[in-house]
């Protein structure tokens, strides 16, 4: 059995640790630059950017999985609720723990006003896109993700 | 000739027929359901969410063009602008307006601090990837995006 709460500036080394487990699963180990301090001044400074949930697995009152979201803005709906990461960790998969972190994240949109929750999946990862899909979701397959990184930004500037 | 200036309340409607004409390029007319009133409380209340910069004929001082961002934040990166939507009018197109305006939030994304800037293309939308790649833009075609609006979520979570 699981129980879902709101993440505390604690749980924030656990929590990156389920980053880099999702991102080496994603098979992009390598692109995770983000640090615990990072995250501590990001998500619970004075203006926090982000917040998350975690998954407590009750006999060792262990986090074995979190959901991560912010808000977005889109100019045809608003604001959104952006689910940036969900992971549940490989030991502990499918008993339950991600649908509990799911529709806790979907109250959450509610909560705050948003006027849905956006997410997005990688094409290949079969397990999660039927998830999804069980819920009734709208997939869109048309778009292409682009990236300038802050060095390449600089050279296009001409800034030293 | 163009110049580039920040956006001003009063230039919503303007910006607002300019994400229109967007979507209806994108094929999605009916997708907006966003309005002037809407954007004002967005971009100008307490909290702000969004920015904007607009293009401004010289000779005609008509707004032709908008770029609008807002914050996002990446668990492998930290913080990010995202460029929500650029658009120029099909009459004023490439004429360099739409580089002018790139260029102006690509320097938003120093001043502001944010590790880069991430956007998305449609994947047939061949004039705005060919002009993306020559900035040497990563360009990430395995995403989909995935979305449940509010009425959808009270269905799964079972409130009226």
């Amino acid at each position: 059995m699981y129980t879902i709460r709101e993440g505390r500036v604690e749980d924030l080394p656990k929590v990156l640790e389920l980053v880099r487990e999702l991102a080496i699963y994603e098979k992009a180990p390598d692109e995770v630059i983000n640090t615990v301090e990072m995250m501590e001044k990001d998500g619970f400074g004075p203006h926090p950017v982000f917040g998350f949930f975690v998954a407590i697995k009750s006999e060792t009152q262990e986090i074995v999985g979190t959901s991560i979201y912010y808000y977005r803005y889109s100019t045809w709906k608003g604001k959104r609720l952006y689910l940036e990461d969900l992971v549940v960790t490989a030991s502990e998969r499918g008993k339950g723990a991600g649908k509990m972190l799911f529709d806790r994240t979907l109250a959450k949109t509610l909560e705050d006003g948003c006027s849905g929750m956006t997410w997005q999946v990688l094409d290949w990862n079969t397990p999660a896109i039927n998830f999804y899909q069980k819920y009734g979701a709208d997939l869109d397959g048309e778009w292409i993700n682009c990236n300038l990184q802050e060095n390449q930004i600089k050279e296009i500037l001409q800034i030293q």
